[in-house]
């Protein structure tokens, strides 16, 4: 059997990784995974060669118009749209398509926020693509929809999770998360060009405005089973891939009560490594892998408990989420195509 | 009258940044100022021009031995030197000659924190170089000695200050502060090659452990008159120069008052300058200059206050606050050889 | 008396650094001289602050429409506009105005290179401000029409010019200039993201195609009295600022004749400096500085001579000899305002 | 049957890339591959995870001191050494050992350029490592010694060899080629750190001087068959990896000409990509990927063919010439474990 893959939105980052990952997947040397349609809005009709220049053997790919008629006969359909298209593609495609989503139309369970955050309908919940949380694996191995957590979220998510669960810090959280420039997308913007942002480190979102920020708060208050405040900060910081987030809780537990917390939390996750002590992660380790790296502390005198993580937010943080998704959907092992070696120096 | 000045690390980053200050200030063109002997620890014997090379006017200067004899004579000696050196070389030279001294030592006030974070005996504390902090002008303007602070306080402590003394934020703060990795100075060691570095974003010193957290903790508590508890964690960035400092604490007060608060502690700073609301500052506007740029907001969803501040860790947050700090001392205009006016793109 | 300069296309980055080394002008201080217009296309009626956030003390200042009525009654106009729209201006100004153009428009000699590389008619040619060439100087002292070299043209023809005139070397020269992402404008394109350009480098233009091969090859066949035939290849690295030409031609001549031909070439030059033997340039060491500093070798095995400089693209490359330019048609000493003393590291 | 591999060097950066590949290499998987023995210089006795943060798979392996009776045992043994420290291992391992040496002691032929260009004793000369020249390849695959091509060289032949070995251009050569800083290896200098190379981009090794001279010229002649005349100058620019190399030759070939012979050329070369006409290649796409990707171009004009090629030095130019080398002498598939698709953006 050949599970045949469509990409919508291919000649955007999210499209380009999911394709990157596609080209090493195993089950695509087999003749088990097939890349069918490539699609795309304004750039459709180019190579693929001419935006992804990595992208060697698909090269000379034409890409087709992004429409539910060149969509359909797919398997899986991977999503890299603008927010807010996703909704109506989804609803002319059969039940049986596995659609995976990078977008975040249906990341929200919260209708309310999500109109305020990101404005129009809501367009519903689906179960989020991060196996990594208790109960969301079972859930993805027996769906055909999936939201594709934002990149922010992941690293956000994954690195305070067990605090939040155990209970053993405070509700209320700050997050500051420093992201290269890949992960505002592929859109020609002047504070977005490399004069601008070489040599250069920026906030912005400042004040709990940042889209990630509802979706950050929803997954751990999840997790605490109760309502968690996030301030959350973001900042741009001159690479192409990798976010860091340092998280910070007030917490009287101890440095081992938490690590005994961190380490039953990710003993068995594939792509999840936690430091031993004294070590902290640094972002040019995770790139092009699908690997998360937390490093945690516990200030004792201040009562501070600091967990820092890093992903490679096209990969593990879009990309590299959508094939783990993709995996567990159709039965695939969940790490086919994926790796947790990144390319550094 | 001419101020004749000796830098004493001189083939440093600090000592570099110091005479790319003096090279431009007003006057050493009217003969007013004179640049007398420039010392060194291992590179002394070889030209300045090896070194620093964009200091073309000096560039055929050779670096003497750093011994208080060759540093005698001199009105103004700055001191750019590993910490716990710069005691014996002041303790040799007279109380009149102005001593500016980048390194650690004389910034704390207490001798246990000392120890603590250095290690080794604490040789007292002098004067803080940074004149925004009430009261400490007319310290400086008095005084033969100064204590240049560190850079990441500066724009910690300059971010923060006005909230604190205001008392409408809670005392328990968090700074993460991006830094790019001129900031860690000009040895060579292999985590700070640019191989390393470039592409890259690392966590360091979680948890409490960084040297400048008693430093900042400090300022802090001082203008707060109340113990203040800092949760300090650096990154490193891969910038040249340049600290972004986010700072959240958490408040009932609202945005308005604040940005009082700020504009009213900052109305006559000339080297500071508070954005309007909603802009936060980037690195990328202040690199060469003296500037301390600083953007704030209050979620009053969640109640946080956030405070991003952004400094050249060469300039305002070491060589330029010497520069300033000796304008001070020796009567010369305070913003002399100094700009609000950064190098960008 | 006050000179009155207006600047033309201010929110962009030749305008944005014209503004950057006026406001550190020492006649600004004095009333000499004075900012008056500020004036841009789509930006206009925009705060500068907005585009330039180095521009403190201007950043309030609200940019103007482009038209000759606004920018009439200046005694200097910058102009910082695409090709093709600088003659309208200069033809609606009067002839005592000072007009110095960023821009190609009068740059080249022949008309028929205009059309093949840029198209459209020629609009004539203005004296090149350059005065490092000779016979220059005296011109740009006593014209009211200025056209600024282009970045590359700059380093590659300060980096040849001796070597040709000299006769020492074949008319046969291969110039690869590697540029930093601030030489391409302030466009949103996107090729010239900041994640396309971090981490990689990129060869365009190659095949005599670049629009600024006719205009070294013109400086340097005058230069040479004989026709130059140049090989021109454009890098793209990524930095914002800087570019690195590497020049070479054979040569039967040694390294000491061709030493003692740029010694003398630029010994009374105050902003070309020429390195001692064995060593190279940077460029990192002048940015935004107006240096040209240049480094010299042969290589007698193979009979080649290589000619290494390096410039500041937006400084020397645009506004710093803009505002040199302006320096001697207004009377003002030539290195006011200018420095050779770049921001490093 | 299981490959037993060691790595003398695994803490450097050759070492590093190699491991990074192994980890993925498909006979890994199968057991059909092991890898055996970590060595180390300085850093025998640490841990491999606190050198290479990226190998999670290999964090707790610990390294061994690089001597033969350590490295004994196995079937194949990389070296990433120091020049002049090969020969001695290799003496003392038994000829059916296949041994792969990243370093440069057996890469020329020519026993008087090794001693004018390294100093001491020449060691010989192994098969070169690059399948892609004529008649390597089958030499390779009955080889039991294979000296791995420098990374400068590697970019620079394969981008020059069609053109000399068709006669259609002139013999003398230029090569200017812009690398990233891993390129320098790992070992802690000053003019190596962030601070120094972020920023900036600097030429050195002018005038010849640069070792990897001869290699090139060397295998350039062989292609020629005749006396190649090469100037090399190679520029470090800011990023972590990747080289491009622009090459220059005088021709009165057409473009059509030259395209042909580099399309049969390379043809059936798994890994080198000729670009459409019009496209030059850029080093952010071949990241961490084996591919050579070039671009040709004739300035019909002045008669100038510009080839363009670029690799990662660290995979193509180092570890993946290294495996491809081991793939061909142990009977692996060529391409297996290796990759033309690079992490882009």
């Amino acid at each position: 059997m050949t599970i045949k893959v469509a990409v919508a939105g291919a000649s955007g980052y999210a499209g380009g990784e999911i394709l990157r990952l596609l080209c090493g997947h195993p089950r695509l040397a087999t003749g088990e995974l097939e890349i069918g349609a490539l699609t795309a809005g304004g750039n459709a009709g180019s190579r693929l060669g001419e935006h992804h220049k990595n992208l060697i053997p698909l090269a000379d790919r034409v890409l087709q118009e992004t429409t539910a008629e060149v969509l359909a006969g797919h398997d899986v359909v991977f999503l890299g749209l603008p927010h807010g298209q996703s909704a109506v593609i989804a609803d002319a495609l059969p039940p049986s398509t596995v659609i995976v989503d990078c977008g975040a139309d249906f990341r929200l369970e919260d209708a309310a926020e999500w109109m305020h955050y990101y404005g129009g309908e809501h367009a519903g919940t689906w179960p989020y693509g991060m196996p990594e949380l208790p109960g969301n694996r079972d859930e993805l191995e027996s769906t055909t929809r999936v939201a594709v957590p934002g990149c922010y979220p992941t690293v956000s998510i994954l690195s305070l999770f067990p605090a939040l669960a155990s209970g053993l810090v405070d509700t209320r959280v700050t997050v500051v998360a420093m992201s290269g420039a890949s992960g505002a997308g592929r859109s020609p913007k002047v504070n977005l060009l490399a004069s601008e942002v070489i040599g250069s480190v920026r906030a912005y979102g400042v004040g709990g405005v940042h889209r990630h920020t509802p979706e950050i708060t929803q997954a751990l208050s999840n997790a605490a089973n109760a309502p968690v405040d996030v301030s959350f900060t973001p900042v741009l910081v001159p690479t192409s891939r990798g976010i860091l987030a340092t998280c910070t809780a007030r917490t009287s537990a101890t440095a081992a009560q938490l690590r005994e917390v961190y380490e039953k939390a990710y003993a068995d996750e594939p792509f999840v490594h936690v430091l031993p002590e004294g070590e902290f992660p640094e972002t040019g380790s995770v790139i092009g892998s699908n690997a998360v790296v937390i490093g945690i502390a516990v200030d004792e005198k201040t009562g501070t408990f600091t967990a820092v993580g890093v992903v490679d937010n096209l990969t593990k943080g879009t990309g590299g989420a959508a094939v783990q998704s993709m995996n567990l959907a159709v039965g695939f092992g969940e790490t086919e195509g994926l790796s947790v070696v990144g390319v550094a120096p």
